[in-house]
């Protein structure tokens, strides 16, 4: 094996190391049983065993209530963004969504087929670099949709907004799921596609409230309907196995780091070091607003595109990789989710002083 | 590691040694990259060139014309049930299904979600022990559909049916897919859930042919268009990558083996043999049609249950596993796809000439 880089990638990302040397060593045969964990079917004892762990853990790590189903499901936040439009709003119907970003822009396109959606906050007039504080709320919405974290932009709620009324919050938390205590009894569906904080691409982690799971609608595919899903335990049909397997080897590993809030602390503190190193240098600015700014993705910039494209080049070198930001936002971006090392961040800090003094 | 036992699940399956040894290798990190094969981002280089190269191999395996797309998708072959009428099915119109068995049925219903289906043959009269030969085609079906194997009754078809008229033929072969040469040309669209012949749960390897990508309706969800999936190279939305990655090397696997035409002959030989030992055996039966029966998965009985219930435990106890029938059929099924090994064939053969010592 080479040695490992610092991987400051969006997403697909940083897995923990002891989650990795874990899925490898099981890869051939699953503990004692002499079959590779992809290989056991879904509905054996193994495989069987490992869901209901993966989700015991997971309901242990977010103190899920009982009213909440946890289901594994297919497709990413891509297809959450169809499926609680298709199963929660009719024609005629208004659903509220807070665009802070472009993955809530195309949650609210896919609401659009269904119903209609009322946008209403956005920060997209500042090229979405804040959290909105206001917010112009439709009479009795269907459902109140936002995205905690918006990888693109770098800006994180910094805790849920209050939905009016009895109307559910939806929550696309894809990327920043677990990255510090959620009181899920404020929701009524939170989501994430896995391969940012919670596991490999391919599997999606639905927490949905048992009232919601039976409001869907009951005439359309099956698989598209959440209370097949709760009926089935996550297998209607064959899951994602090695997602769910990986994704539960990551519920360990959080709970073995000491659970939600020592995650919040050691996030709290990568990031805070990094903005503050931002904030210092003479060459680096930070792209969010700093009450808006992430603890999962740091946007920065240096001004111009040229010396941002010569940094990334710089700090590949040495090791540093998948910092070129997101083409609507240019410049850097670190991806620092749960599992990236604060070795790395500290690493990143060294690299950016060090460009800085190569300039002379 | 534990000894490998031989393992005849019907899906999730057993696959090759070689790529859970090649995947294993690149785990923590893919080749000289520093970061393991899951953590790449699904934009980046390393992972781009395994996608290109994985659509290559399956080209270069099956003859795929270059008028079809090679789709890797999400949500498994029951997506698919409901996916294609979504696509090419409406209110009013018809499409013939060829139902073979359970997964049959179920695309049927799916279909009578948005349009007509018509089951132009069944083998349901008898328990699906056989494949029709005689069709009752509707006047100008959308598409046929047909499944080319059927896991559960241990049934296959010997070669494709024809459909009437430019009918596109639809093909879920998610459990014999790539056992042998197939014709891609004949089919409209072939898919298959990548568990059983191909790699991990969470993939679908959707094979179709240009002017079904275009026919299809742009009025439903993006993540439900073909044409979408298809014009951003599988990469709309994050794919499953470790899957695709699997999957790429079970088809690397397939080409050093001799490609298709060598699997055929030895999915044949293996297959043949053990039909061959129930047919000899005083106390096993076939319960396929003679001319129906599956290379993939032999199902078969002894006419009484709890003898059934004896000889499974007789042979998990001796390392076999997996072989426990499904509920419909009872008795015993050993699923033998490309990636199970000839010796375990061998091995049950033994273990049933001695289960029927045994009993003196």
């Amino acid at each position: 094996m080479s040695e490992r880089i610092y991987n400051f990638s969006a997403g697909p990302a940083v897995l923990p190391v002891e989650v990795l040397e874990e899925a490898r060593a099981n890869l051939l045969s699953l503990g004692d049983t002499g079959v590779g964990i992809m290989e056991h079917s879904h509905r054996g004892k193994a495989f069987s065993a490992v869901l209901a762990q993966t989700e015991a853990d997971c309901r242990k790590l977010a103190s899920i209530p009982d009213n909440y189903q946890v289901l594994f499901l297919q497709g990413g936040a891509s297809s959450q963004f169809f499926q609680i439009p298709m199963n929660f709003l009719e024609s005629g119907q208004t659903a509220d969504y807070l665009v802070t970003g472009s993955w809530s822009k195309k949650a609210v396109a896919q609401a659009k087929r269904f119903g209609t959606p009322h946008v209403a906050a956005s920060s997209d007039d500042r090229n979405f670099t804040y959290i909105p504080r206001q917010f112009d709320y439709s009479n009795d919405p269907r459902y109140v949709h936002f995205t905690s974290n918006n990888t693109i932009f770098g800006t994180q709620w910094a805790s849920e907004p209050e939905a009016p009324g009895d109307a559910p919050l939806v929550c696309d938390a894809s990327s920043d799921i677990f990255c510090r205590p959620i009181d899920v009894s404020k929701y009524g569906i939170i989501y994430a596609g896995a391969q940012k904080n919670l596991g490999p691409a391919g599997v999606t982690l639905v927490i949905i409230r048992d009232d919601l799971v039976e409001a869907g609608r009951s005439d359309i595919p099956e698989m598209l309907q959440y209370r097949i899903h709760a009926e089935n335990d996550s297998c209607y049909n064959t899951p994602p196995t090695f997602g769910i397997y990986l994704m539960g080897l990551v519920f360990k590993w959080l709970l073995k780091q000491g659970g939600l809030d020592e995650m919040h602390r050691q996030n709290r503190q990568k990031a805070e070091k990094l903005y503050a190193a931002i904030d210092d240098s003479p060459l680096f600015k930070a792209t969010a607003e700093q009450d808006s700014r992430s603890l999962m993705n740091v946007t920065f910039v240096t001004g111009n595109p040229d010396l941002d494209a010569d940094f990334i080049s710089y700090a590949k070198e040495r090791g540093l990789d998948g910092l070129k930001g997101h083409r609507s936002v240019g410049g850097m971006r670190a991806s620092i989710y749960n599992a990236f090392p604060p070795e790395g961040v500290d690493r990143l800090i060294e690299v950016m002083g060090e460009f800085v003094r190569s300039r002379g």
